[in-house]
């Protein structure tokens, strides 16, 4: 038996409840498929979502940024955040256009953030960020310096709440729809890696990445 | 000369205003492209993000749902809410950790909801809805009824203030690290239809349907 996180008032699912997950596992798989995340926090009363890079390690969420910047600032202030991932599986294409739906796997996290200061943690942090970008990363490139951590914001989200969404199977259209001479079906979707576009300015002896050869398989064409 | 939003305290970058735009026609373009958004809005104080599918047209955002979910209440109620598109269009992989990066395009948009309750323009929302799915979807499959456009929510945003931030091209390493013996380059990222799976029932004489068809051009494996 997985940990699973509470139902609140926040993450209970008000429609379709078996459509809906609040155990670790399948959050964290979620999450763990995704390259960025969309963060929601209020400023001035009003609503942002921006887009983000992030990392995890267990139900911490990493990310890092310009100081300046609105994101950075909302989640080491300590206000509550919110942050959301989707995964697009596939269309769905009913018979009827009401019954069109979407496959997709989604979490929204509840929590707060904080900023993160002492070098351990940060390094942790930039990791998990890295890894999450392309398992592996971390190990082939140049670390950070003290310099470059110090230029940056490192901050970390607690996930207090949570839950899990999706959709996932064939068209449901009504038993009256399904002798209409409509077509009919699923067409899959996925976010993929297309081209591997090395830089000009290579030495003739680096070769290619391991994080790059092992994620494309042995289909890779560069 | 295309229309352009104004540049709000909301709108406005604090980092690298070079990657921002605050055209329509930019704008727009990302808008297009996405089969799903990201909609921020606040209850209780607290902020929410919760994936959805939309339409667009001009600078009005079509959004349906269950009349019970928190999305359609809040976009009802007329109170701020911001929509953000991300796509992810490359991992863009440096010789050191900290030039790591990603392309992407983005758009955030700001403004207030209202329900739909006329027919005329609930009708055009759903044509929108399902045109941004699948283009041309809307004219193959079965209409909604009066019974089924009653039985949901159909909701509208007006943008009132946008920008779009993105980043393309390669790596931007610091001239130190140049010498490095690391691989360097762009993965290109994309999101793409992948596999057609027909319902099982459908009669012999349905043949594809053109959307469907169309878009997977000439290389369509069904």
């Amino acid at each position: 038996m997985t940990a699973e996180f509470a139902r609140t008032s926040q993450t209970k699912m008000n429609r379709k409840p078996a459509r809906g997950a609040y155990d670790e596992e399948t959050i964290h798989a979620i999450l763990d498929d995704a390259i960025f995340c969309q963060v929601a926090f209020i400023v001035d009363g009003r609503p942002f979502v921006i887009p983000s890079n992030f990392g995890r390690i267990d139900n911490t969420i990493y990310l890092h940024g310009a100081k300046a910047s609105r994101l950075m600032k909302a989640i080491a202030s300590g206000e509550a955040i919110c942050i959301g991932v989707t995964h697009l599986d596939g269309l769905v294409l009913a018979r009827s256009l009401f019954s069109h739906s979407v496959n997709y796997r989604s979490a929204v996290l509840f929590g707060h953030g904080r900023l993160v200061t002492e070098l351990a943690e940060q390094m942790e942090a930039l990791k998990a960020v890295t890894d999450q970008l392309l398992p592996g990363r971390w190990d082939e490139a140049r670390k950070p310096s003290q310099k470059e951590i110090d230029s940056t914001a490192i901050v970390a989200f607690e996930i207090e709440e949570a839950s899990a969404k999706s959709r996932q199977g064939g068209v449901l259209d009504e038993p009256e729809d399904m002798e209409l001479p409509v077509w009919a079906g699923v067409v899959e979707m996925a976010q993929i890696p297309m081209k591997i576009l090395p830089e000009s300015g290579l030495p003739e002896s680096v070769e290619i990445a391991p994080s790059v050869a092992k994620w494309f398989g042995n289909a890779v064409g560069h």
